[in-house]
This record gives structure tokens, sequence and C-alpha cells, in this order.
């Protein structure tokens, strides 16, 4: 820990709850793990509700005039038809149209975004981007710092702390509601497959102490969760592969096109001007390489070690390897996400894994989310 | 340990060497010590040679026909009558001249440079900035991981690995060796106040293993520095405080201009355009409100343990805050870094500062480095 790598308004009460590893996103400290096993956590997920600090979720927030203009320059996905208080998934490209970010774009207002963002310092991004340009923008990191509620029963624990209003939110749209006298930004989404919210809470500097006001929504939320079973959480392993949810930096880096991420409903769009145009033009003509896939397969229950297994054809040719991996206790089989060469793509394709001690096993590719 | 965390090619060696704690650096995994104290760790850097696994200091490459032009523009520090071989400490800024980086600038080429840099996606900056100007570069991150060897002993030590022609380079300049038939940038250079080398060890993919020619460089300059007493290391927090090395994200953020951080001299030129140039002419009329300083203060051996010490005037008024703090042995000392308010940034002021556990210790302000 130094101040390099952030804590968040939150770092306090999870440590209190027993976190067991921090990972750093953003500069920040994301939580890895508490006391039970990611198994236990994984079905108490699918049963309950969870409180994860996703404060390293950072917002770059793009205000004034020319707002709107840098923002659709950013993203291929067009934003024309966006509405305040809606959630786009929005993928960011670089000249090569290679990845460098997939965050949530949210709009507050006509001339105000947050880009709620993955691993890359994308606020260094925007405003060079804007620099260059001379556009008539402002951008900054607020201080907001989400605050996930995940699990079936969100719903029920969101209407307890901020009333009935919550059942009107739905699925990528945000509302803004009343916490202690402040207007906070709450969502319904999340980084699992469950139901969920993401409170977008904002630190009044100067009027409320950020660290009190973070710790008094936690254990407000706390408390009411009493009743719901509530724990602490993180974002979970087997619930994100299952779910088909990628994870900027391990599983596409800017090496990949928004094309092998199966992202192509975002980059419909051909009206408009962004960064990567071009080239997304050109790979699109050309056809692709690889595409990322589901993979389930045998052998021992597979723990991640760092290492990416290889995934080889029946003929032994490498065709991919496992970014993410983990075994799934739903599906009593190991699952996982692999960039899967052309020709080898298709659903159900049978195909071999080499695991960690250097077993060849069987395995088959799958859906993204996996099949229900 | 994740992909998105990256390891390095010499992560195998410092496993091996007994690391006990990484970091993360530019998404990449740094090493924050070994078996030893950080204070035996120091002692042995002031008087053998170490070797360090600083990959994360990751290169911007940029080169092309407007490479000079972007590169100058990044900085306020002039690059025009820079030379071929020279390393230059540039600061960078944002457009309210906001530190965003302190990297060393490496000039390979007339039209080809490297930015090492400190914990912030430069490229992103780099490219967008370029992108949004529409210049005419190729900027990317090359496949060089950095090695230290730093330590008094560590001329001779690089001599007996690279020959004679290393006692002719320089602080601050760098030269092109030869390693097992490959190019190699050696520099003189380091993030300690020792003498040192920075070897920018450049994988060469497609013809080497990356992996198995890091090693081998690690085990080469192990085995030739048997004699000298040879240890693996990291940055100590000892050497560098007495040094008056800061640390980007710690000792200064974006919320930082130059002036504040004492580089004043790389903001002399009012020849050139670069980003945040009006706003420094701004802050320079309008003076500063506070500068780095060195601290020295009394009470039990501070241990850092992430919470900054308050630094205050013998009228109890907040004058900073320690960003970096640990106990001397040099000094039989507590030693730090601060921030200090203007009115109280005089050498030898007396200042308090409060301890952990709440207690108010005697304290005066220092140079940086701090005094032999």
């Amino acid at each position: 820990m130094s101040r390099r790598i952030r804590g968040t308004p939150y770092t306090g009460m999870v440590e209190k709850h027993g976190v067991s590893d921090f990972t750093v996103v953003n500069h920040m400290l994301l939580p890895k793990g508490f006391k039970n096993s990611v198994e236990t956590d994984y079905w108490h997920l699918s049963k309950e509700v969870q409180i994860w600090d996703v404060s390293c979720q950072r917002q770059v927030q793009i205000s004034g005039p020319d707002a709107s203009k840098l923002v659709q320059r950013l993203t291929p996905r067009s934003i024309t038809k966006m509405e305040t208080g809606k959630c786009f998934y929005i993928p960011i490209l670089n000249e090569n149209a290679g990845m460098i970010n997939d965050p949530v774009l949210l709009k507050l207002d006509d001339d105000m975004f947050w880009i709620s963002i993955a691993d890359s310092d994308i606020l260094l991004w925007a405003k060079a981007y804007a620099l260059g340009l001379n556009l008539n923008v402002n951008i900054q990191e607020p201080d907001v710092y989400p605050l996930a509620i995940q699990g079936p029963k969100s719903e029920s624990l969101m209407i307890k702390v901020f009333g009935e209003d919550i059942k009107k939110i739905k699925f990528f749209n945000f509302r803004i509601m009343d916490f202690e006298g402040t207007k906070q930004v709450v969502a319904r989404s999340g980084y699992s497959k469950q139901d969920g919210f993401e409170i977008y809470f904002k630190a009044y500097d100067g009027h409320f102490d950020t660290i009190e006001m973070g710790e008094k929504l936690w254990k407000t939320i706390w408390d009411a969760g009493q009743e719901f079973n509530i724990s602490p959480g993180c974002p979970n392993l087997i619930d994100r592969i299952e779910g088909g949810l990628m994870s900027y930096g391990n599983d596409f880096t800017k090496e990949n096109n928004p094309f092998e991420c199966n992202l192509d409903r975002y980059c419909k769009s051909s009206e408009h001007n962004f960064i990567g145009k071009k080239a997304l033009e050109k790979i699109k003509k050309k056809g692709l390489k690889q595409k990322m896939r589901g993979v389930m397969f045998d052998g021992k229950p597979y723990k991640p070690n760092g290492k990416l297994l290889p995934v080889l054809s029946k003929n032994k040719k490498i065709i991919g390897r496992i970014t993410s991996g983990i075994f799934s206790p739903k599906y009593k089989k190991n699952i996982g996400l692999s960039m899967i060469s052309k020709g080898y793509w298709n659903e159900n394709e049978k195909i071999i894994v080499e695991t960690s001690d250097g077993k060849l096993v069987k395995g088959i590719i799958t859906t993204m989310p996996f099949p229900k």
C-alpha cells in the first residue's frame, strides 16, 4: 500500500470484513477475495446478495460544449440516440482498431458524460485527444467511488435503502437517488450475470468527509442486507466466465479488435467519425483470424496459476490460449475463455487443452455466455 | 497474478531469489522486497552492487518524421540541443500544468525516442495527442525490459560483463552494447543515489525466446557479480528519500505543478510550444503555495503504513503531509518528503510531525537531497 496505489472510502470496511487479497486496477485497490473460497462465493452470489467495493471503476467525466462530440469520437458505437439516464457499453479503440478499454458510458446530461473505465488511463487518452483537436471540453476524474450490489436479492435490498423507485430502474439505466441529502447515481448494472446495481457514490468533499460518508453508505446497505444474508464480495471468476463477461487486459488487449471480441453490434454505425475507423473497415474487409469463445474441458479441477493453458485442435495445432479459466461447479467441468483460430471457433467443435502438468484433455467450444 | 498484471522476463529469477512482495507499476510487477529488511538492503546498496527488475519502467517508443516535434510538445524541457545517446529527465504536464509523469527520455536517433515512464499510461497520452494533431509518428510499447545494476561496485561488474567501454558511459548517457549477439541500450542511470546502470534489455522476439534471453542476462550478471557480493534488490525507500528521488503518484500527482516539485530547471525554455505552457506561465506569475522539501523528525523509528503523517508549523497549523517517510539509519532520525506550505519551506525551519499514534514530535525542514 502506498499513496500511488490508492485506497477507497470502503477499504477500511473490506479490511474489517476480512479481505484476503487485493489487486490493482486504475492505480486503486480492488478486493480479490474474502474468507470464503471462490466456489462458496459463487453459490452465494447466485442465490443471495453481495456488496462489492468497485471504486477502481474510475470515472472519466467529460463535460462542456464539445462533450458529446468528443465522446462520439472515442467509440465506434453511435451515441446519437442515447438518452440521459442510459448506460452504454462502448468499445474504445486506438488508431489500429485495437481495444484500449471497454467501459460503460453514462449520459448524465446532453453535455455531461461519465466513462466508467476498465484498467487503462482513458483520462489521459481523452484529454490528449481533446487537446490535439482543440475541443472545448472539461475532463476530470471526479470523486466517485462505485459500490456494487450484486445477486438476485439485490432489488429487495436496494428498495429497502432507496425506496420503491428502485423497481423503475431497468437494466443499463440509472436514476438519481437521494442518500443522506446527497444526490447519487444508481444504475442497474454490474460485473456479474446476476441482477444487480451499481451506486456511483459521489463524495461531496468540503460538505462531508469522504470516508465517513462512504462508510455510512456501506454500513446502511450492510445493515439492511442482514435479512437477505448479505456478504462482502468481489467480481467472481466462475460467475464471470460462465456469464461470458470478458476482462480487459486478461481476455483481450490492445492487440485485439472488437470483432474478435464479439462486439460487432457496437461497431455497426458508419455515419460518424471515430478513432480507429479506417483500420476497423480494413479488418472487416479482410476477415478475422480469431474470435473469443467459451471452452469447456476435462481434467482435474483447474485452478488458475497465471499460466495460459494452450488450446489445441484435434491434430495438435495450437488454436488458442485460455486467458481466464477455472473449474465450474455448475457444469462440473473446467471452463475458460480463449481467442480461437479461424476454422475452429464453431460451437461444439472438439478441441484439446494442455493442462498445467502437461496432460492433454478433451474439450469443446461453447457459446458466450455459456449455455444454460 | 493475472495476464492483466504482467510478469517480466525476470519474474522467475526474482521468485527464485525469494522476493517477498510485489507492487504494480504500469500494469506490470515490480519487486518490493526480498529476504532482508529495507535497512539491511540499504547498507548493502550503499557498499556493494544489486540487480533490480525494473521492467515496469515501460518504454513509449516514438518514431517517424514528426517524432521530435511530438516529444517536444510533451515537455517544457527543450530538446533542441539533445544529442543521440543522451538521457533527459523530462516533466510531462497536462493542460493545467499538472504533472502526469516524470520519465527519462532517451534519444536513440534524430527520429527515434524512448520515454521510460513512471506509473501512468503515457502511451495513450502521446498517441491520442498525435492523433488529434494528425502527426506523422509511430508510437508503441516495444519489448524492452529494463534491468538495473545499482551500487558503487556496479561499474566493475558491468566492465566484467560488457568490457572496458562501460567506463566511457557518463551519467545520463547511454551506449549500444552487445549481449549474445543482440544490441542493447546500456545507460548510466537508475533510481538510487548510488552509481549504477540500466540495461534496456530488448527482446528479439522471433529470434530468441524472451524469457530465456532475459534469464540469461540476469544469470550472466549474477554470476559475474559473485565476487562483488551482488544481491537481488529493488528501489530502496531509505536511499531514495535520502537522495531526494521523488516517486510519481506518491510524492507528487497531477495536482502538482513542476515548480512545486523543484523542477524549475527543466521549465526554463520559453521558445517552444508544449502542453500546459499557458497554465505554467500563469503559475509562475502567481507564485507557489507549496514546495517539496525534505523533513527530518524525531520519535520512534517510523515504519510507513500507508497513512500520511501531518507536518505542522510551530503554532500547530498543518503545512504538509509526509508522502514518503522512513527511519534513516544514517541520520539516526526519521526522514520524509512533503509538500510544505509557503512561509515554512526554508531550510532548517523548525516544524512538528504528528506520528501514527498521535504524538507530536520535533523536526526540521531540510534540502533535497538530504545534507551529506
